[in-house]
């Protein structure tokens, strides 16, 4: 079976995110000036099989600590999985 | 009132993502077989203040349109929003 999950890693709150300034003073320079912060992660969708959605959440958090992540200064989260309508044969 | 609103933006379905291709072949070098296809996108967070739940929406679907997608390749879509804890006066 086919599983698509959604992953966020976003840089921890106390590590600086430059990006996230950059977007921040280009929204308020474009009038939306109650914005008070923002932050820019990654969004990652994986397509992957897996016998059920727990062995696929075990396998993508594994994905995470070994390569989507860097540890020092991002955090992973599992935002979402769901199954994938299987194709007719 | 102040309110977190999340946004994900990803490459249309049919734009070319080079990035989660590579993230692909590293995840299957690293023993992950089964994983059919990555797609890379971006996650932000934005702290905005609004007097309700959709107005902050509204907020938010504009500043995707004035700036945070590129709509010719680019697809947003918001994916959650809450309301900040108030800070005690």
């Amino acid at each position: 079976m086919t599983w698509t999950a959604e992953v966020v890693v976003q840089l921890k709150p106390v590590v600086n995110d430059p990006q996230g300034l950059v977007v921040r003073d280009g929204l308020r320079r474009l009038g939306f000036d109650g914005v008070h912060g923002v932050r820019v992660g990654k969004h990652i969708e994986i397509e992957v099989d897996a016998a059920s959605e727990a062995v696929c959440r075990d396998a993508v958090a594994s994905m995470c600590e070994k390569l989507l992540r860097n540890p020092v200064i991002e955090d992973a989260r599992i935002i979402g999985v769901r199954a994938n309508a299987e194709a007719a044969t």
